[in-house]
C-alpha cells in the first residue's frame, strides 16, 4: 500500500474520506470561532450530517455565531497515550442554524443526545464546510 | 460544600485553581489561531508552567502565530462517553517564541516530550493567559 503523504510536521495527511469517517468516530469536537473579538474554542456533542457537522445548542455564542453566518473552525481528534499516536480534523466552513422543521425533524433521527440536559438545547447548527483536512502520527 | 455556578448552557464554571490543575492533566491540548484569513485549531502535546502553557513546534503556521505575538485560544478537555460528563477549559492570550537559552533549557525538564519525532521541533512556544475559563458537566 502506499503511504500517505507527510506535512511540514511530520505527520501523515488524511484522504476527504478517512476524515470524515474520523469525525462520525468520535461523540465530542471542538467549535471554534469569534465572539466579542477573542477567539473561542468549546467542545459540543456532534453528528456528521453528510459532510456537514451538526450540533444542538442552546442560547449562547455559539448561536450567535451560526446566526451571523460565521466563519468557524470545528476540530475533532483522538490520541492513545500508550502508543503516543494520534489524529485529528479540522473543518473549516460556515455554521448557520437550522430553521426548517422537516429538516429538524430529520437531524434528530441521526442519534445525537446532547449530554448536559439540564438546559434544552432547542437550536440546530450545521457546519457547511469549505474544507476538510486531517492528518495523523505515521504509524 | 457550595455548587459551583451554573452558566447558560447548564455547566459548572471552574475556579482558576481547578482549571490549572485539569489543564495539567491531559498530555494534549489544542492551539487555536487565524493563519492566512482562515480559523485553525491543532492539537499539540503541552505542559503547564505556572499559569503558562507551553509547547515544542516545528516551522509552520503556529510558529508563524507566535512570531507575530497573535491572541491565541488554547483548549483542553476530557469526557468519558459511558458517563457522559466532561469538562472543558479554555485559556486566551499571547502566543510568544522562547527565544532565551537558560529558559529554553529549564523548559527542556518539564518533561515535555513531543509525540511525532520524525520532525525536529526546535521552537519553544508560550501562551500567556490573559484568561483562563473552565466549565464541567454537573455532577
Amino acid at each position: 500500500m502506499l503511504g500517505q503523504p507527510i506535512d511540514h510536521a511530520g505527520l501523515e495527511t488524511l484522504p476527504l474520506d478517512a476524515c470524515l469517517r474520523l469525525l462520525a468516530s468520535v461523540p465530542v469536537g471542538r467549535m471554534g470561532f469569534y465572539s466579542d473579538g477573542e477567539l473561542v474554542v468549546l467542545p459540543v456533542n456532534h453528528v456528521v450530517d453528510g459532510q456537514d457537522v451538526v450540533f444542538r445548542t442552546a442560547a449562547g455564542s455559539k448561536l450567535s455565531a451560526a446566526e451571523g453566518q460565521g466563519l468557524v473552525a470545528f476540530e475533532a481528534d483522538d490520541y492513545d497515550p500508550e502508543t503516543r499516536s494520534g489524529w485529528s480534523v479540522l473543518v473549516n466552513g460556515r455554521a448557520e442554524v437550522v430553521y426548517e422543521d422537516t429538516e429538524i425533524q430529520r437531524l434528530s433521527r441521526l442519534g445525537l443526545h446532547p449530554w448536559v440536559t439540564a438546559v434544552d438545547r432547542p437550536f440546530w447548527i450545521r457546519i457547511r464546510p469549505t474544507s476538510i483536512t486531517g492528518r495523523q502520527t505515521p504509524a
